[in-house]
């Protein structure tokens, strides 16, 4: 299966993100991806950084929003993984990864389950907790286990979608750095997020596909100094060995070829489902065990 | 907190096996170490690669094993973590680890939870899986989350340690290559299991440690060609960054320098505890969800 991970760069401006997501979409499947992944939030800024209520009106064209990326599908038939900001309500708004089925039909949605809030990362203001639970999105590719950024830190999200027969691990994200921090706590931090990800595809024997936003965005509020997005999109087997990784710093379209046979072969060496020790598990749904 | 991890090849002689150990324990306690992690079932060859009745003898003499690594943490008043072959009744046996306190005492006890069984890996013949939970030990340097070996591959085990207020992973361990593999091979499968680990240091913010055998031992069935442990004992701090890794063919006394106050930090940045969806984690208490 050829998959392709668009890595861009915020653009300024919805209409041109539009078009140049849709081109790279284009451009993925004449190179022969079946299926293509945006970036977390990828037709806006990372609009986060900062609390402001008028940015809920990113949020009204949910609607046509869906619609667009159906026939962006459609016409390249592709399956194709968007992120887009949901309203759900007034009130009630969600992070929500919609994936298309090669036709343009919906093939599924996921909800962001856990929601950072960090300096910077506000996003316990924005998006209500998702109430659809891990549930992987079948597809004509295959099942998918798409889950979304803050995600990726939380082995027990990609435990659960495998536990629900998940093919592979998908994560549309936006991380970056703060330009003040020292080079090596910059690069400690990349690699807990790249190694933290490879160790869920290697806990779950499933490869695993991670697409990050890049280039600088400003916080617009003028409080904080604003984060470099550090791309580093990649995508990894079932052992984690690395299939292909973009720059921290260039736009791309990164493409890999996952053998996803390969995962049958991986599991039966290391079949770590048939030893987990379900006895004794009861203490994961406490939040700390004093 | 300074550490010492102790990688050893098999002697061919528990005798010789003893002292050796016991002098790298001497020596890292005058190299200022004071919490000392010696390797999976360190006073015996890896007996796991068949099944043998008569093995079970190598258990006999657990009580006095217990007494002679007593000794050895009280004369060199470090915290030892030991791993040793239980007998715990006529046909009841355990892969333990027994961790002494620095005058002599049993801190506490950890009975392998997850054991495998492959080829060359026979351990479900051997050993009971432990039914001691995952409870972390406490000591005079710091709360031990001690596990063993195949744990290493389950992000379950790590966090309930973390959830139990463990300050340090700690994984005895004996794993290693068959020569038959392709070099890739063999590179795919120790990254995996040095990324999966640095996982979950990453996933808890938490410090890891992790000693692994070193060197061959041929099977003395004959049935299959041996292993070649690959050494690659390691430590890494609570963003999975290494801070001390040993070669994979050489016997060593590894050292570390453990910022216990970093993971205050780290956990203040990356606060994932906060955010765990335990409303949502019933499905882990499955053995699949069909």
């Amino acid at each position: 299966m050829r998959v392709a991970l668009v890595q861009e760069k915020w653009s300024g401006n919805k209409e041109v993100a539009l078009k140049k997501s849709s081109d790279a979409v284009k451009e993925a499947a004449a190179n022969g991806a079946e299926l293509v992944v945006l970036q977390e939030l990828h037709q806006g800024p990372y609009f986060c950084q900062h609390e402001d209520v008028e940015l809920f009106n990113l949020a009204e064209s949910f609607e046509e929003d869906v619609k667009f990326w159906s026939s962006v599908a459609k016409q390249n038939s592709v399956v194709l993984v968007t992120s887009l900001f949901e309203k759900r309500a007034a009130g009630l708004y969600h992070n929500t990864a919609v994936v298309f089925e090669k036709d343009g039909t919906i093939a599924g949605k996921y909800r962001k389950m856990h929601i950072p809030d960090d300096p910077g990362f506000y996003e316990k203001f924005y998006f209500t907790p998702g109430d659809l639970g891990f549930e992987p999105i079948q597809t004509s590719v295959c099942r998918l286990g798409v889950l979304v950024c803050w995600d990726q830190w939380y082995p027990e999200a990609a435990r659960l979608m495998a536990l629900k027969g998940a093919e592979v691990l998908i994560y549309p994200t936006a991380i970056g750095w703060f330009d003040g921090d020292t080079e090596d706590e910059k690069k400690r931090q990349r690699d807990a997020w790249i190694t933290v990800q490879r160790g869920h595809a290697v806990a779950n024997g499933l490869p695993l596909i991670s697409v990050n936003r890049v280039g600088f965005e400003a916080d617009p509020s003028g409080q904080l100094d604003g984060i470099r997005f550090w791309g580093s999109s990649f995508v990894c087997g079932p052992q984690g060995e690395i299939l292909a990784e973009a720059a921290t710093d260039e736009e791309t379209i990164l493409y890999a070829d996952i053998d996803l046979k390969r995962c049958e072969t991986v599991r039966r060496w290391w079949p770590f489902l048939r030893d987990r020790r379900i006895d004794a598990y009861d203490g994961l749904l406490k939040r700390y065990i004093d």
